[in-house]
């Protein structure tokens, strides 16, 4: 006898859990300090261009642009102001590569979704400017196994709910899969929904969480590869 | 016998449609222009910022930020680099101001809105980026009869038959309002939609379109408050 399937809806995170994201900023931001070494120590630089993405992200939102815009005014800040226009130029230049950046998938994902596909609607379920995501799931080559993509401008509990009432989805039948638990996986769990955590080698300090107590309410694993036994095994343990 | 409705659905593009939006882009254009006048004309300013933006947008897409970036391009070339730090500022503190700028709905927006929402299912149907267009829908006082809101990173054909498909209505019970025949009506009656142009005294020279040849496939109102009798009429016809 067939089991049933345990959920009627897998969504997937995209940047740094289908594809690379994290190491194009890290190198971005590298050059960007090396330009203003001979102003601040790389640590200060670091310390005041988080200050700067964390004071505009009520306004600018996630994303390159805000990144870049962020960079920006921090370049001028630590300069007081005396920034050379081909700095600028070269800041915006870099964040112009990153959108046209090759999208580099993580080991195992192409055949990951690729089997999942065939038992499950996938959904690609991401936060960001919606024009960048959008052209990134079009290149990634994998955007066939995947029923929708929802672009959400930030994953908070009603942002999830939002998206599961427009697909009908309850939330018990619904599993998100991602490697921010600050996104991906806590406010999946606070609304009845189920979560895997695939921790990413490099994070946003900006998704970090403190460290959980007691009992975890999601599973987590080191490979996407491992996806498919696990789905398997809280099928028949659900 | 109350008349059974011609269409399951009324979208709204949002900018300049429902609420003023380029004034705010010629504003902080008018303040860029005052700002590089000792450089070069205001026309060729012009020029090279429309340039600029047209040639960015495969890139960067449409939106405020974009908008910043294209004018902090435009400063440094126009200026063979000279551009000062805080002119640089001044342009990311303007393109600030605009993502926090009070919504106006314009004039006869809320009366209308409020009459059709009894009677069909509206939507909000904008492109851009999805943190502006949220923020801003949430602050404009009317997101309440809106049954839905989508942003869409370009509004192409493909965009309002996958809008359309997803929310299971067929173009031919579809009517579109808004006030650019590029992106608002012609997509929409290409797909066999139904649309009414409501004409703005600003439009982005991007949005603008040749005129058109013979009998023209869409109504044209001069302000949104004849809507209501229009669709009323439309019906009887229909």
């Amino acid at each position: 006898m067939e089991p049933l399937n345990r959920f009627d809806l897998i969504g997937f995170d995209a940047d740094d859990t289908l594809w690379d994201n994290e190491s194009l900023y890290l190198n971005t931001q590298a050059a960007f300090k090396q330009m203003l070494a001979r102003y601040r120590s790389l640590e200060y630089i670091d310390q005041r261009l988080f200050d700067t993405e964390t004071r505009n992200l009520q306004y600018f939102g996630y994303g390159i642009k805000s990144f870049a815009l962020s960079m920006i005014e921090t370049a001028i800040e630590l300069t007081d102001g005396q920034v050379l226009g081909k700095d600028i130029q070269l800041i915006i230049d870099l964040c112009r590569e990153m959108l046209k950046a090759e999208v580099r998938l993580l080991d195992g994902v192409a055949e990951t979704v690729a089997a999942l596909a065939k038992d499950y609607p996938l959904m690609i379920l991401t936060k960001g400017e919606l024009f960048d995501q959008e052209t990134k799931v079009a290149r990634s080559g994998i955007a066939d196994y995947f029923q929708s993509v929802e672009v959400v401008s930030d994953k908070t509990e009603a942002a999830y709910a939002a998206v599961l009432a427009k697909h009908r989805v309850a939330p018990a039948r619904f599993l998100m899969v991602g490697n921010s638990l600050r996104s991906d996986i806590l406010p999946v769990t606070a609304i009845g929904g189920h979560a895997v955590y695939i921790p990413y080698e490099l994070t946003w300090a900006h998704e970090a969480v403190e460290a959980l107590e007691g009992e975890k309410p999601y599973e987590e694993i080191a490979s996407i590869r491992y996806l498919p036994d696990l789905i398997a095994s809280m099928s028949r343990s659900g």
